[in-house]
C-alpha cells in the first residue's frame, strides 16, 4: 500500500546544492497525528510499515499567523509563498493590503514553468496564494481572474463555478466573463475530466474538475482524476523543462475533513496524497535535480489517537472501525435526508440503517440516534456528532472543528533540502524556496506595485 | 528565558562519528503539542522565539508497544534502553517475561560511568527500563533493590520510600530491608536536599529528595532541586570520565501533568526542562565529544491548542490563562479541602474563592462549581474538571487521562546525530546508540539470563 524507505542522496554537496525543479506537497490540516493515524492504519491493513515521507522527515515549522495564535490556510500559504507573515485571510497581500511577489511569479519571470494541482477549488487560500493577491480569501472569483493571467503552465483542480460566466446555473460569478473562454484565448486547453486529462500533451491546460471542491477520495467518481494522477499528469507536461519547474500540490480536502471531524475521510486523502509524494519521488529519484519539499499549513480537528471513554484514558485506537466506512460526512447526511422523506419507517430505524449501511455502526444509542436526526440540517453540527459517534467507536478524539496552533512536520528530499531542518517558521520555508530558486521576492513585490496589481491601493 | 539557536557542528565525519558520551533527555509524555505550547508561552512572555531543542529537531518516533497501539512509559523506556519491542507495564524484560541487558549496564560493564536523573520516583518505569528488569513497573521495591546494585554513579530523583526500611513511616516497603544503609555499604553517599547535593563532590551519589515523586515545578519547594540544577551536578560529577558517560534525564512529571489535564503543571514542567536541556547542550558544545538525544516516549492527555467553545472552533488560544496559574491541580484539591472543613461560608463561595486565589478564575458557573465540588475525594476527576474549566478559558482541549498513539519529536546535536533523522521506530533510537556506544545488547541479555538475574526464570 505504500512505499520503500527513501535513502537520501548522501554527499554534503547534495544537500546544499541548488535544485533545478521544486515539487512543494502540502497536506492541508495535516498535523502529527494524521500521520500517525494514517501509517497505523496501514500498518494494521497489511503490515506496510511506512508512510512514502515517514524517512524524510527533518523537521517542523511553526504555523501562526500575523493575528492569531492560530492561522488559516491564507496567511500560512502566503508564508509559504512569499515568506513574509500576514493576517488570516489575506492571500499574498501584506498586513497592510499590499501585494505580496509570489515564488510562482518570481520563477515565472525567470523562464521557469510551474503548475499549481489541487483537490479544493483553485481559487480556495492555499493555491491562491502562489497566484493571486486579495485581503480577502471569499473574492474567489476575482482571485480566479487573476490566475488565468498568471502564465502559469498547469492548473488543476475544483472550482468551475468561479470560472463559468454568470449565467450558467453551475457558476458562483455575479457577471458575465467568462473565464474559461479567456482561458482559451490564452492558449489554454480546457479539461474536465480524468479522461480528457489524459489525452493532453502540451500546456498550458486548464483543468477543473467539479463546480466547487473535487469529492473526498472516499466518494471519489472516476470521472475525476486522483491527486496522485494530477500529480502524475503535472509532471509528464512539466518535467522536462528547459530551465526547470515550480509545482505545488495540494492534498486540500485532508483540512476539510478535519473540519468535519470525519475520520475516514481524513484518512483516505491521507492515503491519496501519500500515492501523490511516491508520485512526487518517483520523479525526483529519477531526475537527481528536484528538490521535494512536503509540510503542512497547520492543523485541524485537534485530533488524537486514544480518548477518555466513561472518564478513563484508553490505551488503544481501532483503525478497523474507519475500515468500514464508506463514505463521508456529507454523503450520509444527504442520503440520511432522502432515506427520512421517502421511508415509511420510524426515524429512529431509518437513522440507524442508513448509520449502519455506511458506518457498519450497528450500536446506536437513543440519544446518538436523536442528535443525529436534530443536526440535520445543520452541515457542521451533523458531521462534528457524527464524528463524535465515530470517535467513540475508534477511540479517537477532537477538540475543534477548526485549527490548532501544533507544529506541522517538515519534510524534504533532494538537493538543498539542508535548508530544511530544524523547528523554523512557516517565512523561513517560503525564504529558503526563493533562495534556492534564486528569486528575489522583494523585485518581484516591487514589480506588482509599481504594475498597479488589482489589489495595490 | 530561553537560549540561543544552536548550530550543529558542521562536518559529515561529526554527524556520524562517535561519541564519548551520550545524554538521553527524556521528557516524559511530551507530544507536539507541547512544545509549541512552552514555545507560544514564552514568545507571549518576552518574544523569546525558540525553545532549546528547536533547532535541533531532526525527525521523529513512532511509539506503540507490542501488545498495543499506545504505549505506556515502561514499554517505551524498555524500547530506548534495550531496542527491543515489549509489553505495556514491561520494565526491561521482553514479551517472554525474560530480562533484556540494558545500554546503562552495557556501558557500565566497558567502563564508562553512568547516571540516572528523574523528577519522578527513581523507581518508576523510565529510569527503572535502564536499570532493573521486571515484568511488572507496579514492583518499585524490587526495582530499587536491582537499582542499588549497577554500579551507578548518579542516581538522583524521588522515591525514598522504595528504599527505607518497612518500619520507617514513610516506607511503602514491606521488609526491612534498608537501601540506603546498603547503598551506602556499596560506597554511595546520600543526600536529600538542594543543598546537600551541592556539598557533593565525588561518586557515587544517591540522591533521594521527596518520599514519592519530586514537586512539579510550578509547586517545587527550595529544598528540592531543580531538574536542570541536578542535570548539572550529574554532569560535574561525570563530565571528565576518562572512558566517558551515559547520562538519562527524565522531565518525568510533564506526563503526570498531561494525565491531570493539568496545563500549566505541564507547561512549567516543559520550562523545566528546556532549562535542563540547556544546560545539556552547553556541556556538548563546551565538550565537543558529546551526543545529546531528546525523544519523549509518548504523547499524554490529548492536548491541543485550540478547540471549539458553544460547537464553534476558535482561531486562538490564551497563554495569559495559563500564566495566571499558581499550583499544581492536586495542590488547590487539598487547599479546597482544607478550607471546606475550616471555613464557616457556604461550599459555593468556598470553591470560588480557592480557585480565584490560585488561578484568577473569578467566573465559575454554577455547573462548575458543583463539578469541583463533587468530584473532590476523586484524585483524578476533580483534576480533570478543574482542567476543562482551565482549557475552555485557555481556548485548549485535552481528550483523554491517558496516553495517545502520536508520533514524539526527535532531536539530536553533535558526534553521531546523523542516525537520528527521520521517522524512527523507538526501538530504532536504543539500537542506534548502543551502535554509537559500541554496546552489544545480545551479549549483555546473555550474560543477565546466564548469572540468573532476578527476572530469570
Amino acid at each position: 500500500m505504500c512505499g520503500s524507505v527513501r535513502a537520501q542522496p548522501a554527499s554534503d554537496a547534495t544537500q546544499s546544492a541548488s535544485p533545478t525543479n521544486v515539487i512543494l506537497l502540502i497536506p492541508d490540516g495535516y498535523g502529527p497525528a494524521s500521520g500517525t493515524m494514517a501509517r497505523d492504519y496501514v500498518r494494521w491493513w497489511d503490515g506496510t510499515a511506512s508512510l512514502a515521507l515517514d524517512s524524510l522527515h527533518q523537521g517542523s515549522v511553526r504555523t501562526f499567523a500575523a493575528d492569531s495564535r492560530i492561522t488559516d490556510s491564507a496567511a500560512s500559504a502566503t508564508a509559504y509563498s512569499t515568506g513574509t507573515k500576514t493576517n488570516n485571510g489575506y492571500v499574498a497581500v501584506d498586513t497592510s493590503d499590499r501585494p505580496l511577489g509570489t515564488l510562482l511569479e518570481g520563477v515565472e519571470r525567470q523562464g521557469m514553468v510551474t503548475g499549481l494541482v489541487a483537490t479544493s477549488r483553485l481559487t480556495h487560500a492555499t493555491p491562491a496564494a502562489f497566484s493571486a493577491h486579495t485581503p480577502d480569501r471569499g473574492e474567489e472569483n476575482e482571485i480566479a481572474a487573476q490566475q488565468i493571467t498568471k502564465s502559469i503552465e498547469v492548473l488543476l483542480g475544483g472550482g468551475r463555478r468561479h470560472f463559468l460566466p454568470g449565467e450558467d446555473a453551475a457558476s458562483a460569478r455575479s457577471d458575465e466573463a467568462d473565464l474559461i473562454a479567456e482561458a482559451q484565448d490564452r492558449g489554454y486547453q480546457y479539461v474536465t475530466s480524468t479522461r480528457e486529462l489524459a489525452s493532453i500533451d502540451e500546456t498550458p491546460v486548464l483543468g477543473l474538475f467539479a463546480d466547487s471542491h473535487m469529492a473526498y477520495e472516499i466518494d471519489r467518481p472516476a470521472g475525476q482524476p486522483s491527486l496522485a494522477a494530477m500529480t502524475r499528469r503535472a509532471l509528464d507536461l512539466l518535467g522536462d523543462a528547459e530551465n526547470g519547474f515550480f509545482l505545488m500540490v495540494e492534498a486540500s480536502r485532508v483540512d476539510h475533513a478535519g473540519h468535519a471531524n470525519d475520520a475516514a475521510a481524513h484518512l483516505h486523502d491521507i492515503l491519496a496524497f501519500n500515492e501523490a509524494v511516491e508520485t512526487a519521488l518517483d520523479f525526483a529519484e529519477t531526475d537527481g535535480e528536484t528538490l521535494v519539499v512536503s509540510v503542512s499549513d497547520h492543523e485541524t480537528g485537534g485530533l488524537s489517537l486514544g480518548r477518555s471513554l466513561d472518564g478513563q484514558g484508553e490505551y488503544r485506537w481501532e483503525p478497523s472501525v474507519l475500515d468500514q466506512i464508506s463514505a463521508s460526512h456529507g454523503v450520509i447526511q444527504d442520503s440520511l435526508s432522502q432515506a427520512l422523506e421517502t421511508s415509511t419507517k420510524p426515524d429512529s430505524a431509518v437513522v440507524a440503517s442508513v448509520i449502519d449501511h455506511f458506518t457498519a455502526i450497528d450500536n446506536l444509542s437513543p440519544t446518538e440516534q436523536s442528535r443525529l436526526l436534530e443536526t440535520l440540517d445543520a452541515p457542521y453540527t451533523f458531521s462534528t456528532e457524527l464524528g463524535a459517534i465515530i470517535g467513540k467507536r475508534a477511540v479517537i478524539g477532537w477538540t475543534t472543528d477548526g485549527h490548532t496552533a501544533v507544529d506541522v512536520n517538515l519534510y524534504a528530499y533532494g538537493p538543498g533540502r539542508s535548508l530544511f531542518t530544524g523547528n523554523r517558521d512557516n517565512t523561513a520555508v517560503g525564504q529558503a524556496l526563493a533562495h534556492l530558486l534564486e528569486v528575489d521576492l522583494l523585485t518581484v513585490t516591487d514589480s506588482l506595485r509599481s504594475k498597479g496589481h488589482p489589489q495595490t491601493e
